[in-house]
């Protein structure tokens, strides 16, 4: 990891002159292991014996069993664990429509994740499709094997409407990790960093810059933690009631009633340039490079805090923004401390929600969890580059586990 | 296993109390494991830059290049190695319509063998759809993660639509079991069995009691060996072109124009009894226990060959079948020897059609693979109760890829 000091120390800068071939190396790894995954039977079948438990024709029994009672397949199945990892291609990394095959290799990764951090067996599903009713219906349609679902990588405003609406039809959880799971993690930084900075939600003003599924689920878990002041902005400018409806989709309208109600709140703010200034956070899930300014920083105020989430390439480079004034500054790179990344949420949150067959994923939950993650960091140790846990603490499941019990 | 001797020796009269406890010993197991089936990660995950490497942000750099080249999610992700077994729990086992939940437990089973025997990586697909249109389109949709597909326990004639479809309609290789594995097994069985009773195909008659998938696809496997007089029953008798079109459905049409080209070789016989008379070989796929009596057996040619195949009570009990004079007597129950089990077949297979990129599994194809399961059995150890390799047999994988590659 990059330091944020002006000169790293020569062992890191060893590590970054290395950073040019993480593309080749990611290269050579998944040509020699042809996939990351695999399936891995649980049951030796060394006998004939064994196949007659195992398959037919013992197996007979568990079958009429759960014939009987569908929610058997909890007890006698692998669905209790099965999750699938639903992508329609149209949105992979920051890359954009690359299609199926080519969001595979990513969908893999995260399933490395599930099963590593959280021991959930995750499939990927990338869709031939990516016509929203089709999606739906597919996805509906293999329901039957899996405990939950992870939606990945489609595009908005299609991917809020699925999520939605598989919410609404099925009857396991789902859990849209662009939206939730960086909504959280987004959250638990925040907390810590209002502590650093003596803020209260109440009193902390937020400007999100972003309108996608990022954006849209922070601001819903601002609001569920009291944040008053929230301004969000996309590529058209500040998001208001005031706004030309052509510009707006159903959840842009849902952003501006949370955030604009009187619709006059907005007034005067056009720019990015406009929102950010006298306000205490910035946080940037835009997916633009570059978007946010020093001098944009420097408007800010005091002991502001600056969350350019955008990956690989940061909203503003951590250093700049240290320079202007900011005071915690969080990305979701890997080459920067402070990494505000989902992987410190969805394993350990799909993990608990499994065990403890949560079926709908509100935000009381995932406010619970931020919490929970935000709690990891002690009092003591709490500083403006420590403000998360590291994926790898092992008190990261027992508090999820705890906080997601709690908010049943 | 059971012995046909009269008089089982006292061990195996001991294997045989246990029977009655098999179901409660899958329930047990079933309920111990929760799941046959898991997720393997093969990379390990340790540090960041493992991360970095596996998933975001190198895995980009893959996604690129899939994105520009398909072909590459074939070297570059499990695709290669991932196959769907697809059913919507309408013919479970023998069992019926028990649903997509009941039919996951027969699915995990099988993919365990698929792992054991073949190294195939096999994940479990129970559709919440018995809709012929609902299933082709998720299907296909689903498909750009797999490698090739196992249709598995999917209720005929509708089952043979799909499987024709999706050959038609998708690049990956439409495996439909209980056709294609049946057809195999049940040839490589009958190929030895005719090589003890010194025929040939082109003057063996043979009857095939079931026109569901299996027997549809025994009759197009012997019909590509020149097998020519083949007659077909099912519950309404014989098939055959004069028969009422109202009992009859576009495969039992093409049945018929197999078996009975000039729309009078069926004339006189009604019945399988009419039909296995003077016949020299009875397989039946029919799922009726008992179907087959022993004066039908004493009424066939001498030296006849009779694979009552039903799972788990054959046709024909097969001490009754050597009674009444049968030579070679072959069952699919786990409980007699000459096992002509689909095991066999489709792990190896299919390991076969995924490592050379098979599209099409042709009728060429599935006969290469039977001729080399019969040439496993050594011609002098050849003997009416040894047709048939087992299954834990290695020189299995290596015969089945040569004539895999022969067939190409």
């Amino acid at each position: 990891m990059e330091s944020l000091r002006e000169t790293p120390p020569p062992q890191r800068r060893a590590a970054a002159s290395k950073k040019p071939n993480l593309g080749k190396e990611a290269i050579d790894l998944h040509r020699r292991l042809r996939g990351k995954i695999e399936i891995k039977s649980k049951v030796p079948i060394r006998t004939m014996h064994d196949i007659s438990v195992a398959y037919t024709p013992g197996v007979a029994e568990v079958c009429r069993a759960i014939a009987q009672d569908r929610e058997k397949a909890y007890e006698y199945t692998s669905k209790w664990n099965n999750i699938a990892i639903v992508t329609d291609g149209t949105r992979t990394l920051g890359l954009g429509k690359l299609g199926p095959e080519a969001a595979l290799p990513v969908m893999e990764g995260k399933a490395l994740l599930y099963k590593q951090f959280g021991n959930v067996d995750a499939f990927p599903i990338c869709l031939a499709t990516t016509n929203i009713d089709e999606i739906i219906a597919t996805v509906k349609n293999i329901a039957p094997v899996f405990g939950g679902l992870n939606i990945e990588d489609i595009e908005t405003p299609k991917v809020l409407e699925i999520v939605d609406r598989l919410n609404a039809e099925l009857d396991i959880p789902v859990f849209h990790d662009d939206q939730h799971g960086t909504a959280v993690v987004t959250l638990a930084a925040l907390l810590n960093a209002m502590r650093l900075t003596k803020r209260e939600p109440e009193n902390t003003s937020v400007v999100v810059a972003g309108a996608g599924s990022a954006g849209y689920g922070i601001v819903k878990i601002l609001k569920e933690i009291g944040v008053q002041d929230i301004t969000v902005t996309d590529s058209q400018g500040v998001i208001s009631k005031a706004r030309d409806l052509t510009t707006m989709n159903k959840y842009k309208l849902e952003l501006a009633e949370m955030t604009d109600r009187d619709g006059s709140s907005k007034a005067g703010l056009a720019t990015l340039a406009d929102a950010v200034k006298g306000r205490d956070a910035f946080i940037g899930v835009s997916g633009i490079k570059g978007l946010l300014t020093g001098e944009m920083v420097a408007s800010m105020n005091r002991d502001a805090i600056v969350f350019p989430l955008t990956n690989p390439d940061p909203e503003i480079h951590p250093r700049t923004a240290a320079q202007a004034g900011a005071r915690v500054i969080a990305t979701g790179s890997y080459k920067f401390e402070n990494r505000a990344n989902n992987a410190l949420v969805f394993p350990f949150t799909m993990r608990a929600i499994l065990d403890n067959r949560i079926r709908n994923i509100d935000q009381k939950l995932l406010v619970a969890v931020a919490n929970a993650l935000a709690d990891l960091v002690p009092k003591d140790k709490l500083a403006p580059f420590n403000i998360l846990p590291d994926v790898t603490d092992k008190r990261i499941q027992p508090a999820v586990t705890r906080a997601v019990q709690g908010a049943k």
